[in-house]
């Protein structure tokens, strides 16, 4: 087998077969095929697309290009969610004790944040002496115990992926919805999920700007799921402003327990009620959406989300005590108002800019060295459909550096798109798309 | 400039503009843009093709990428020919002195061959004392004086040219007309002609096998010598069969002295008498396409064309005997009879593998490191049209190793395609490209 005669073949408009993808998968994370080979083979495979066959293929191509994660001795389905990625979603931290205290076990593998704010590891380490340094055993036992645990992605999960990803992104090849579905399905299958939750975000603040494009996405991670024997569903939610009002880490953290206690944001709470339905049926724990999200409703009502919440926090070093008074949480050494520029409607608040704010702020890295400061953030005060009047107050800065909150501000103020004409609502949940076929909202 | 942009605008299907055009090509001659990118914007070129401009952009910057000889020391137009490359085509060797009996200068810059028998280098090496070693300034003078040289290509012509297509060899990006127009206009300029004659082999034995596809390139060659300000033809002639009836460095030799001599096949002479009448137009020699007709056939019943050969041969160190007494070529020991496996008419002779089985008989280089047999190679007896019975003689090779010529054999056999039905005769001039259209015949 050459990978010129792959090259020439999907060049060609023909399928590969699975021995053509795992050659070319294996090959090159061994460092036996060229970069230039791959990233011609990269552009060929965005103009005639892969089947879903090819995808699927290429999917466990690269979920066994490294290590798997077995999850066998938790007892139960585990049912993992991601998320492709927004600006405040602190899903992760609200939902997991919702799910756990429901019974479902929680075994979430995460990451540290490369974006415009840290990952749910940097956010939960803003909570002191919270660690996700454990030993495999204890992890499990946490799980088992608890029913919730998050980890640190120590395994090498998916390289190929890794090596593939870094020559997309400099070869304009990333944007094939093949390539990026295979891509987020590798690394939640190597991380030992039985069955996969997706919050597909749309809108101006996400990866996929387009409904249309989203529901695409979404449909084509299904397929490899299902393809592949992991029972998985997608959610297609709002991402055109960002989710809830915090955004920064110790920010995120506050608002994620004022919701478990029944005191945050509508829409934070309702994504993870829509999400967590989803993982309670495909868990087994429940049967209708409608017992689902009762089960879901009480464990805020009964403070029993919340008391898992603590229960895992304390499992995992970190000090309750911060999370039963908020107050403790690092605190920014400035807190500056941002006035609207004009007056009129809010129709739009581009996420990606308020991510950005965020990041100049502190709150994000910008290399993998960067160190966060959990302290820093912006809370938004005026959300889409809002009316302000020229000098209202929209938002406020967490800062502790007023050069970097000057800048921050002037990016904040340019994610705001304030109009004369209220535009339509958009709804926060747009569908969900299952092995069974898409469903509109 | 980035790159990834060129690479994001051209898969997106814009057109490049002539800086960008210019930065790809100047970074990746210089090595500072890697390979990896390069790759993937040749594939997107694939896809997307290129425009005429950009097209002629890249023949430019590929030109600029390195030296360019300087020829207007030579009086008169000088027009240059080149081929698209077939088996037994030693049209240069008939053609070249013919032009310059007429008096036009051809001052020809060859390569040695990397194919299945050598290049015009390596032909003319076979008699005894033939060099192309000289100075510039004995090139030119000669030249100047006899009107005929040839040269061996010392300088650095096109190195991004080199560059590009070793890199589309391996990665599935040679077959698209802009990226092969390019690649041959870009040398062709480079070495310095005022104009351009191109013969655009079609069929089976030439690179483009569709006679569409002949005259496509045809027509992006002849676009691109227009835009960049050089008179440029092509003529689209049949390789279906070999040109001529020897394939072998010695033997081509022999064949091409003896057209000169008034003695040699006819498909060799007319080729040579079409090409050299766009020759003689293009350096303003002559006036009509009958006018330049009767001038090149007068070359060859004067023995004018003769002379000039002798005079040429000598002139670059030659041994003038072998070409008055050819029994002086090199010889191979082994003269082998290859005789018809079955009954009928011969409908096609695959060049390509006349060339293959050439070259295993020692007359091509499998390496550039390779030496060449100049004495062996093969005489075709019988051509595409003629009736042949099992065991009739239809060709015979001269071989210094009968292994080789065993299996040298087979291939030639493969080669002949004996059917029962004779098939249309193809003509050996299918058209004529210029700037003012494509004319049929």
């Amino acid at each position: 087998m050459r990978m010129y005669d792959i090259i020439l073949k999907k060049r060609n408009g023909e399928e590969l077969t699975k021995e053509e993808i795992d050659f070319f998968v294996d090959g090159y994370t061994k460092g036996e095929i060229p970069d230039y080979q791959v990233s011609a083979l990269l552009m060929a495979i965005f103009f005639n697309k892969m089947t879903k066959r090819e995808t699927a293929d290429l999917t466990m191509a690269m979920v066994n290009s490294g290590e798997t994660i077995d999850l066998s001795e938790i007892q139960g389905i585990k049912v993992d969610k991601h998320s492709t990625g927004g600006v405040g979603d602190k899903t992760t931290l609200v939902l997991a004790p919702m799910v756990a205290a429901c019974g479902v076990p929680v075994a979430k593998m995460s990451g540290r944040g490369l974006g415009h704010t840290g990952g749910t590891i940097d956010k939960l380490e803003s909570i002191k002496g919270f660690s996700v340094e454990m030993t495999k055993k204890q992890f499990i036992e946490n799980v088992n115990r608890i029913k919730m645990a998050v980890g640190g992605q120590t395994a090498d999960l998916a390289p190929a992926d890794k090596k593939l990803y870094a020559l997309r992104d400099v070869t304009a090849t990333v944007d094939n919805v093949s390539l990026i579905a295979s891509s987020i399905m590798s690394k939640k299958i190597a991380a030992g999920a039985d069955a996969i939750v997706l919050d597909v975000k749309t809108g101006t603040g996400a990866f996929m700007k387009t409904l249309d494009d989203s529901f695409e996405l979404a449909q084509e991670m299904v397929d490899i799921g299902t393809n592949v024997g992991r029972n998985t569903i997608a959610v297609i939610s709002d991402m055109d402003q960002p989710l809830g009002y915090a955004v920064g880490n110790a920010l995120e953290v506050k608002e994620a327990v004022e919701t478990l206690k029944g005191k945050g944001p509508e829409d934070l709470l309702e994504l993870c009620i829509v999400l967590g339905t989803q993982m309670l049926l495909l868990a087994g724990r429940a049967n209708t959406e409608e017992e689902a999200r009762k089960m879901l409703q009480e464990t805020i009502t009964s403070g029993s989300a919340y008391e898992k919440f603590k229960e895992f926090v304390k499992a995992q070093g970190g000090d309750v005590s911060v999370i039963e008074d908020l107050e403790l949480l690092p605190k920014a050494q400035h807190i500056i108002e941002v006035k609207a520029d004009r007056e009129g409607y809010i129709t739009k608040i581009i996420a990606d800019q308020i991510g950005i704010s965020a990041l100049i702020l502190g709150a994000g890295r910008e290399t993998k060295e960067s160190p966060i400061d959990p302290a820093v953030g912006i809370i938004i005060k005026e959300k889409v459909g809002s009316y302000v009047k020229k000098g209202d107050v929209i938002a406020y800065l967490y800062a502790n550096d007023l050069n970097k909150a000057k800048i921050s501000e002037q990016k904040l103020l340019e994610a705001y798109h304030i109009e004369e004409q209220k535009l339509e609502e958009r709804p926060l949940i747009f569908g969900i798309v299952t092995k069974d076929g898409i469903k509109r909202f």
